[in-house]
């Protein structure tokens, strides 16, 4: 073992930053081993004087919460805590309410801060509470999650569903701090780990090339925990801030972001939300194949490039093929009616992120709906 | 009578323009007769191709809805209305889950329009709702009573009451154009349009002498609804636009715009606001005199700008003491408490707006408790 990925060197080593250009609003993201211990030091350098609340889950609390407790009281940082039920389910209006009442109940004032410790799910509801109690209060994400270090933590969505769609209530609402402890990701099931990865992939799908193909090379120390995890998130991570930065409220660049997406969340709405047989990541996995395929298919992406991320995402173990998804699929209408009420319509014309290769997608606002249908059907067909 | 002042003149004039500049968020309010009946055309104008929720209340809706109804569908914007019940009670977490699911049923996108048609209570609601629904939609203002006119619609804070106070839970979102028909303030109660006098007073009383001079001797004619009216509309909106522009989010200047609020919200707190007790101008208005009142006590402010103040609003009907409230009145502690609850709290300090004198407001962060609990309990015995 080297010092460069020896583990015991990298605790001890300062964390890797990316600051967040935002104006105003602009933050750091730290990555690094043991940032749960250290949160309380950064918190209070950050926030002085603040008193915090933790939102967390109980899955998370277990392997994480004392020591950040014990971090914050070490640091002078007077807290309470607010634990959720785990899963996407907490991500109503219900859970939303309490946890802000909690927070009052709390008495923490406008220049106090909520804590997020946990996955998307607490980032989300945690974040929304943030940017709603007293109009607004300072916001900390510490993410457990690979999915969440390198996608929800970045660019201040945050929201919760309602029975029209996920996500369709919230804010953005910018973190003041971003702490990636990298080791909390030790305790993270396989599975999670890899539909995280499909978002890494992303990066380097959506505009670089060179860090897809240093993916293919690394991939297997990025899974093993060695410098090369840290170094992923981090690039993915500058990825996003980029085009947070010039695209802060979606309103153009900050669609690239959702290359897999549109895809992704028609077969999210299609399994009914159902983890056990897709997750967000694996989703986006699939998602993303089919959008290399599609933009094949209409003669704009060579071929040898979609089979390049097709066998990249089978080979860490991420389903590529609606088929790989366990149970009945509907027909391709239904596909097309849940893509044609996901909120990135706009004015009716489906928005499509399409490629033309690796590390080069485009915004498509235009997209035939029976290219799309005649695509789908094909796709649905050829493996059943 | 003149044409200057002539109604039949000013509904067909073009309407006063206060321009907001808050860069990418600057918006215009347009203050005049006859802006329901405009409503269609100047949204569509402002906000081309989108279609409209319209949220406001029963009662306004009984003397409003049809006109901007006519005046969407003669412009050509498809519209949603969503109706509550009028009064506080509608701002608070179960009508807003209620408002955010009928709006995205009326399958409204993310370019589409929010209209609030009434008062503080719609305005607040809807904006909320605005700020929330697909993490941001645009939002068109139409206040229909003077105290939203010159305050709540200028600014961009939204929210809902929750059990620990009143506005806990919001978002500060900012309109893309405020209408304010004053032809709407026709039908206001006597007793509603005075509260809301008390709001426009108090931009002469924070900054502007010469504007409370122009008061003193005008306020007949803003009452009677001559192009006074309009005027003292215009001076408050421009008043408070300037100091909005100054400090968006409330983290300084803005503190000025409570001047008599600490005060008001606790008495309105006191008589678990009930309406036909206290009503929030009328809170303000007690609150600013004894503002006045305690800067004097404190030597700061002469005692002939009180008596001018104190006799200005009780020349308009309006109350000034504690004892002109029906009922009884807690001793000073209860009102010590319940200032200390309040939202406007800093790290445990008392923050007021005290007074130099009429046109003269300043932040003043470290009110001695004891000083202000003397004074409230001489105030209250002074007319028991």
């Amino acid at each position: 073992m080297t010092p460069q990925t020896a583990t015991a060197e990298t605790e001890t080593e300062a964390p890797l930053r990316v600051p967040v250009a935002l104006g105003e609003r602009s933050y750091d993201i730290l990555i690094g081993r043991g940032l749960v211990e250290d949160a309380g030091a950064r918190i209070a350098e950050r926030l002085p004087r603040s008193r915090v609340a933790i939102v967390s889950d109980e899955t998370v609390a277990t392997h994480h919460l004392e020591r950040l407790q014990a971090s914050l009281e070490a640091a002078g940082v007077g807290f309470a805590t607010i634990l959720l039920p785990p899963g996407e389910a907490s991500k109503r209006f219900s859970v939303y309410e309490t946890v802000c009442d909690r927070v009052l109940e709390a008495r923490l004032e406008r220049n106090d801060a909520i804590v997020a410790l946990g996955g998307g799910v607490v980032g989300d509801l945690a974040g929304f509470v943030a940017a709603s109690v007293r109009r607004g209060m300072p916001f900390v994400q510490m993410p457990t999650t690979l999915l969440s270090q390198v996608d929800s933590s970045v660019g201040g969505k945050t929201g919760i569903n309602v029975r029209h769609g996920k996500n369709l209530i919230g804010a953005f609402h910018q973190p003041a701090l971003v702490l990636a402890d990298t080791a909390t990701l030790d305790t993270l099931p396989p599975r999670e780990f890899r539909a995280g990865y499909a978002e890494t992939v992303k990066y380097g799908l959506l505009g670089d090339a060179s860090f897809f193909a240093w993916l293919e090379e690394n991939h297997a120390a990025v899974f093993a925990g060695g410098a090369e995890r840290e170094e992923a998130i981090a690039i993915s991570c500058r990825a996003k801030a980029a085009i947070v930065a010039e695209d802060e409220f979606e309103t153009g660049a900050r669609a690239l972001l959702n290359l897999g997406h549109t895809f992704g969340h028609a077969l999210e709405a299609i399994v009914a939300y159902d983890g056990t047989r897709l997750v967000h990541g694996e989703g986006v996995a699939i998602g993303m194949r089919l959008a290399f395929d599609f933009s094949v298919r209409l003669g704009l992406c060579p071929p040898q490039d979609r089979d390049r991320v097709a066998a990249h995402l089978a080979s860490v173990g991420l389903p590529t093929h609606i088929s790989d998804i366990p149970g009945q699929m509907p027909p391709a209408e239904s596909f097309l009616d849940i893509m044609a009420q996901d909120k990135k319509v706009s004015r009716g014309a489906l928005t499509f992120i399409l490629v033309r290769g690796i590390g080069d997608a485009f915004i498509e606002r235009g997209v035939d709906p029976a290219a799309l249908r005649d695509f789908l059907t094909d796709e649905l067909a050829s493996r059943s």
